[in-house]
């Protein structure tokens, strides 16, 4: 059977995207990985939830076993109400602006089933989350995006572009914009504080949604905690994602979609036939855990372990990477990631080619670009690797990128 | 903000389904609902699940916890490949044809993306899943039904509505035909074998896919189990959506797309976007838990459990409703359905006003046209209530049976 006559249009355009199909090198023995962007499964709980589950199924297993509803578990986003309060200084939201979603990858695809028509399009951000953009390319919509720099978007190129877009009669095409405010992946950088006003107010000139997706915003190892969109310009004109996977543990795959109430319900909506609902064990797990435990304090020693191993990966930076002249990368405040950008005409992918001869593996940045091109960047998460993995392979990256320059006459 | 103008077609006309507004009603005190079609919590293993939960967790840690392949988990597909073939006497196959969903609604949804465009037919039953109705539905495609009787698909209707199609130049359209061949949802009626080799045969002719959603198949009271379409017609032909919902428990959230690897890729393509990976905790709960129990024996007392109610509701039906001329009900021969059909005239959407004063639920036959017609029938659950609610249930329905008729001058 020819099964491409069967596929639709979507079915015929899905490809195994670039990151999965490298880090299929990232497992050889001896590989040093900066690749991946998962959590250390030592800082997971596991002690706690391993009780709590126990307890959860023997007690509550009508509940937790049994469907449950599309919108969550009721428990859980009494303990999301609490974090948003204590954490964003968010308040004045009830269990009818919370809807919780298989991952924050779910949130992201109800998005697009939501807003995003064939002719619709989306401001996004450059270098863009690969997940946002998996989901979004899905909708068939067209991107239009905006650069970043070390404190963030570009507002004024942002500024430029909305602009045109009213002056071409396109702005009603533009159904939000969608930005990682806190330690961006891939590129480590953080909003400015004036910027997220800026962004704020173009929002309310061209009446645009903004989606605030904030996986890291918790994992801050210095300065000040910034406030939220959301908490700056208000639930009627920001969409705030959060997840469960970088402060307690991915594999409950429990996401949350922030919102004011008529937007969520068309989250549940869209859910009701995506997946009906999100397991309800894995939600009062998560939910019984918040009530006992202090999330701050329990999370102190993983934003420890990160920011240490940030200032390993940086300073093996500065000692190796100091003499090849043109590159520069960001210092991130948090988060999991930095971003590395080599002199113009280096092609990081092309570059991976003597990467995985010499066992060190990143993000090659074009897996990041909204229309493919190629990137002299590369994202390098710091999470994983032990300290002097960290600096062995940062010593091996060098010779990659000095072989591959040299071969191609950059340095 | 005018919210309206920022969703998408899709967006704009998600609608709430008529099941969950009318269930809404079922949980005032002293109702009897025949209306969900969830399992009895009684029947799940909680000790047995509480342990092992506990035990992957603190020992499996590092898996369960984190992010998991798109694919899922190989452990878990070990288990349903011993499943396939103990209970299907399917073999041959290996873990590249199988991909584990976030409960069978994803992977209705997944073949939805992965298969419709707006300008596809897909092959019905009449009445039609509700679930696979809305996964559907999000693609805007168009339904072409076949009335179900009580040995499943009118095959007659089948062949000449395909021939219609043919001849209007329209075939290449059709994507596949959709259909629960055991223990219908909500029509409780059986596929018979001669039917099962007359779809196959012209599924075959037209070259169509033809997927098969076996949610109850195990659920047999008596008889011998029948062979799958995918057994009879292989891989390359069918896919077999199967789920550990109504076998083990819901709440884990399990469903599994049995297919050709091609089409198995294609669905783990779409799924990266949708939710990047099902819960790795509640699959491999799952894989230990069939490791260590047989699940046919584990589940023995589930199936005498709804035998007996099945028997006592339709004992019921016997001796409530024999006086009304016309009426008639399916006998499942397993599952947890039967569907009653009142006389013509009859509209059991209307008569659910008469139902809610007389506190007594039940889905009307309209929630699971294709095309959102009227219906005389409606779906009654007999597995979650008390046999003597049962019959109380099955008492009431009359009354509201014979206040309806008389009012609409129908009896």
């Amino acid at each position: 059977m020819n099964y491409e006559l069967k596929y639709s249009k979507l079915g015929n355009n899905l490809k195994s995207s670039l990151i999965r199909e490298l880090l299929k090198y990232a497992s050889v023995p001896n590989a040093i990985s900066f690749g991946g962007g998962v959590p250390d499964p030592e800082t997971f709980p596991r002690h706690e939830l391993s009780k709590i589950a126990a307890e959860v199924i023997e007690n509550e297993y009508s509940y937790v076993l049994q469907y449950s509803t599309t919108e969550g578990d009721l428990e859980l986003a009494k303990q999301m109400l609490n974090l948003l309060d204590k954490i964003y200084g968010i308040n004045g939201l009830d269990e009818t602006n919370i809807m919780f979603t298989t991952g924050s990858q779910q949130a992201l695809e109800l998005a697009g089933k939501v807003f995003l028509d064939e002719e619709s399009i989306a401001i996004v951000e450059n270098p863009f989350y690969l997940g946002a953009a998996s989901a979004f390319r899905m909708r068939f919509s067209k991107f239009v995006s905006v650069s970043l720099e070390d404190d963030g978007m570009n507002v004024e190129v942002l500024e430029k572009k909305l602009k045109e877009l009213d002056e071409k009669g396109e702005i009603k095409k533009v159904k939000f914009i969608y930005v990682i405010p806190n330690f961006h992946n891939p590129a480590g950088a953080t909003l400015s504080l004036e910027k997220r006003k800026r962004i704020i107010e173009l929002a309310e000139k061209y009446d645009l949604l903004i989606i605030e997706d904030d996986p890291y915003g918790l994992l801050r190892f210095e300065g000040e905690h910034l406030p939220s969109l959301f908490k700056l310009a208000g639930k009627e004109r920001v969409i705030l994602l959060n997840t469960f996977s970088k402060i307690l543990a991915p594999g409950l795959r429990i996401g949350a979609v922030i919102a004011d109430k008529e937007i969520v319900r068309k989250f549940v909506l869209a859910k009701q036939g995506t997946d009906l609902c999100s397991p309800a064990l894995t939600q009062r797990i998560a939910a019984r855990y918040l009530e006992r435990y202090d999330l701050i304090e329990q999370i102190t020693p993983t934003i420890k372990l990160y920011k240490s191993k940030r200032d390993t990966m940086i300073k093996a930076f500065e000692e190796y990477f100091s003499d090849i002249k043109g590159i520069k990368w960001i210092y991130p405040s948090g988060g999991l990631f930095t971003w590395v950008t080599l002199p113009e005409g280096f092609d990081t992918l092309e570059m991976f080619e003597i990467a995985k001869k010499k066992l060190v593996f990143y993000i090659p940045g074009q897996a990041f670009t909204p229309d493919d091109s190629k990137s002299p960047s590369m994202r390098m998460s710091f999470c994983l690797p032990p300290h002097e993995k960290i600096i062995e392979g940062v010593k091996r990256l060098k010779e990659v990128i000095l072989e591959y320059g040299r071969n191609e006459g950059l340095i």
